[in-house]
């Protein structure tokens, strides 16, 4: 029987690098020749890719009510486990994953100060017990990581929030990751070959902990 | 104070009416002189539209998974409750809906089987204790249903159902009317203007219980 894949999320508020450094752990899954998919949340799949145009594009014309955004993250998440993830981590390949869970619980919870509660109730509903087998959280501050990203160009409906809810972000992100052994904090406010040499270490560990 | 408005939703499978009917009863609104709005699930809202394209769309390229779909249509509800019925029943505004949580119970509960319990919880969670004042069901059996819905062209992804589905869907309407004082069932099986005969006697009804 094939072992199952293992499933590693990389999460961190906007700018911190998580697209950039997905590189970086896809070369290392690479030269450790197993077999992975790289995919990102919210979207995934081509309906779950139609949800995050929508959770994304600025809207003039109405409020997005927060109980509607949240049950758009989950609907994206659901589509894509079910379709991509689940399947694969089945078959024994391994997800890499650009944001997942903990990004809701950051931003829809931290950021917006909804009830951690209603997420949980959706998180189970969901996932069941499927949960990140690794959470890599590169962590630097929001105006450092808000200056990258906002050197992209147009600004989405997220990236358009004041500084105060990306430090609630940040605050629950740290706030999960504390004392949590699946949870590897990379300080990514470093140059970029720093950040890398760190997220070695970690993938080190990894290695050691799941490779024959 | 204003009168919290009156919420008054249509409800059928497929081609039974609704919409059609749903202009008798606007017609006896105007002559009452009552303030109302009428709108449709899902949608409601531009964003509430845009998940309702989402969820009516066949598909080639991917199964929708149910609880995508079960989380999609609570998302568009939550936005248009926010955005629409709350704020209009609140005004003292009377709000007629063409499907509301009904149909999720109908379809994503007997439809496709989905769990009573987990579409409550949501239920609950999107709508606190709001619930509609007056459902009217129009019923008929499936067959001619469909024949009618069927003459319009292009099916969407839920006309493209096979009979029993919408069967279980029929049964599951039933089922929530039976016995429920909020809930009017009108034979929609009859010539047009015969139903019409029927909805006069409900609407009678309830503008006795709710007209000064
Ligand atoms: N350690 C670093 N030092 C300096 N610049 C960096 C560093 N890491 C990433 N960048 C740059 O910052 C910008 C944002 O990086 P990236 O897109 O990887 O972040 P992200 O976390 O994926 O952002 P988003 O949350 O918007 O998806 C890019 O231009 C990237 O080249
Ligand atoms: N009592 C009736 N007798 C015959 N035809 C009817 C009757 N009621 C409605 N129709 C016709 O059936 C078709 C479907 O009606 P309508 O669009 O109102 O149904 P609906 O319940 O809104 O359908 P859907 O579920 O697809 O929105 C229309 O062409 C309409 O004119
Ligand atoms: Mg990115
Ligand atoms: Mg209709």
């Amino acid at each position: 029987m094939t072992p199952r894949g293992k499933f590693i999320t990389v999460e961190g508020t906007e700018g911190v690098g998580k697209t950039t450094n997905l590189e970086y752990i896809k070369s290392w899954l690479q030269r450790n020749k197993i077999d992975f998919i790289a995919t990102r949340e919210p979207g995934g799949t081509p309906l779950a890719e139609q949800l995050r145009d929508l959770l994304l594009q600025p809207r003039n014309d109405e409020t997005v009510a927060e109980n509607a955004e949240l049950l758009m993250v989950f609907a994206a998440r659901a589509q894509h486990l079910n379709q991509v993830i689940k399947p694969a981590l089945e078959s024994g390949t391994w997800v890499l994953c650009d944001r997942f869970t903990d990004a809701t619980y950051a931003y829809q919870g931290g950021g917006r100060c909804m009830d951690q509660a209603t997420i949980a109730i959706l998180e189970n509903l969901v996932q069941g017990d499927l949960r990140p087998d690794a959470v890599i959280l590169l962590d630097v501050s929001v105006q450092i990581g808000l200056a990258r990203a906002r050197g992209r160009g147009e600004l989405d409906r997220f990236e358009q929030e004041d500084v105060a809810f990306f430090e609630r972000v940040r605050a629950a992100y740290r706030s999960r990751a504390d004392g949590n052994s699946s949870y590897h904090v990379v300080d990514a406010g470093q140059e970029l070959d720093r950040v890398q040499q760190q997220l070695a270490i970690v993938l080190e560990q990894l290695g050691k902990r799941w490779l024959p």
